[in-house]
């Protein structure tokens, strides 16, 4: 297991709040506020992984879902043909299609490094993705050096509490040792990946990966759970989906069942905690 | 403390062999054995961390420093004019001063991008690379995937199971973990990166960041050790070495006296388990 109790059964509270409300709430980190407004307005808590290695097709990517999606997840160092000018292209999609960008990079080194790997570099990630993650693994350096240099920017960061894939070493005392330097970090860090809910505090954003609606393995450690599972039963808020839209034989259609799968779990969530 | 118990005196013991001996260990990895006898015969258990972020500024360094180390630790995505040459060209300089390329990319995704991030995007680092690190946070999948690309090239890999900066969380039960890791695909992983020795099996190789002659922190987190301490007292074969040299107003002569100062450790652990 996770090593973080998650309940089995759906996870019903009584102050459960809607995106809407939590948006508004005094402490929450802008762009997380920006985040839920998105999701609720477009009712999509979904993120869309864009493992594509050519720029071209992940623009069309962008384009042609952007209007099924809350964020869009990407991995431009496996992209083959990056230019300068992709970071600027996503920006004007995103803003056509009322998204926001997260670059999926990992950060896990020294304070001093990920400053200039966040920065720097021929991918200048700082100035185009509204949000990074890191792992927690290198202690809170980590986060004070993306702090420094995104913070400025209005960016956001989410830490890696809990990973989809099998053997995973963040579980337990790791996993709560990120939640709290996640809240001792709350003005830059604004939510997690995670398996599901793993805090009570309103202002975070929960981000799962590895999520299909079928479910198999991939025979590199990937393990699946479906939209429902992960936000009715798990109390996450967002899910990202990658093979089982990008490998569909119709990728909008494919989308648009995520989309709508994501959100009835939310709504059913809702609807539970007010009963 | 760094969870795993590291003797304060020197570590002493009668199984302690020398770099060549070790190089010749059956089932020992290549790339391990390659090193350590370069290691023998430069008379250098100096990793130089290039931490600049000009290329020519790297290969110039490379270049004038490279008869003093074994080793060469890259950090690509932080040079501002990386061009798909620089790897080639780096290449060429570790041939001409017999050393090895070490990008230390600290890989931490699922198995399936790692296999992308390490082989494909702009920086294609399976092609020019000997050796490459990872996280053992994501579980083995990273690396199963990390291996599909570069055992097939001779490469080899190291597992970060303890970091330099304050309030990691690669201690205890994590660092254990890596080592197991380490131990179940040790026909790509060589050996870790760690504060000290953490295993006795003799064809692990151990390398330790944050190491300077002088030893106060840099306010983000990192924190130092002496080499002399790092190889004598805590058992560990490379020291790495940045700032200590990078910021040294003669680059040259600081290496030297690393090199010299990680040498002179090396021979009295040895003289002191023969006695």
């Amino acid at each position: 297991g996770n090593g973080v109790p998650v309940p089995k059964k759906p996870c019903i509270e009584h102050t459960e709040m809607s995106y809407a409300k939590r948006a508004k709430l005094p402490k929450i980190h802008p762009l997380a506020s920006k985040l839920m407004n998105i999701m609720e307005e477009k009712q999509s808590n979904l993120c869309v992984s864009a493992d594509v290695t050519s720029s071209e097709e992940l623009l069309e990517l962008a384009d042609s879902l952007g209007s099924k999606i809350c964020l869009l997840k990407t991995h431009v160092d496996i992209l083959k043909d990056y230019t300068s000018e992709i970071g600027q292209k996503l920006q004007a999609v995103a803003e056509k299609h009322n998204f926001l960008i997260f670059e999926d990079r990992k950060f896990a080194d020294i304070g001093n490094t990920v400053k200039h790997q966040y920065e720097g570099g021929l991918y200048q990630i700082s100035s185009w993705s509204h949000i990074v993650n890191a792992h927690a693994v290198p202690g809170p350096g980590v986060v004070k050096g993306l702090n420094a240099v995104g913070r400025p920017l209005g960016r956001g960061c989410l830490l890696i509490a809990q990973m989809s894939s099998q053997g995973s070493l963040a579980t337990g005392e790791y996993t709560q040792a990120t939640l709290r330097m996640a809240e001792e970090h709350s003005d830059f860090v604004m939510g997690f990946i995670c398996g599901g809910k793993i805090t009570m505090r309103p202002e975070f954003i929960h981000m799962t990966p590895g999520v299909q609606l079928q479910t198999p393995g991939d025979g590199l450690g990937q393990q699946y759970s479906t939209p429902e599972e992960v936000i009715k039963n798990k109390g996450s808020d967002v899910i990202i989906v990658g093979r089982g839209i990008l490998e569909a034989p119709d990728r909008l259609k494919a989308a648009e069942a995520y989309r709508k799968s994501g959100w009835d779990g939310y709504t059913q969530r809702l609807a539970l905690s007010q009963q």
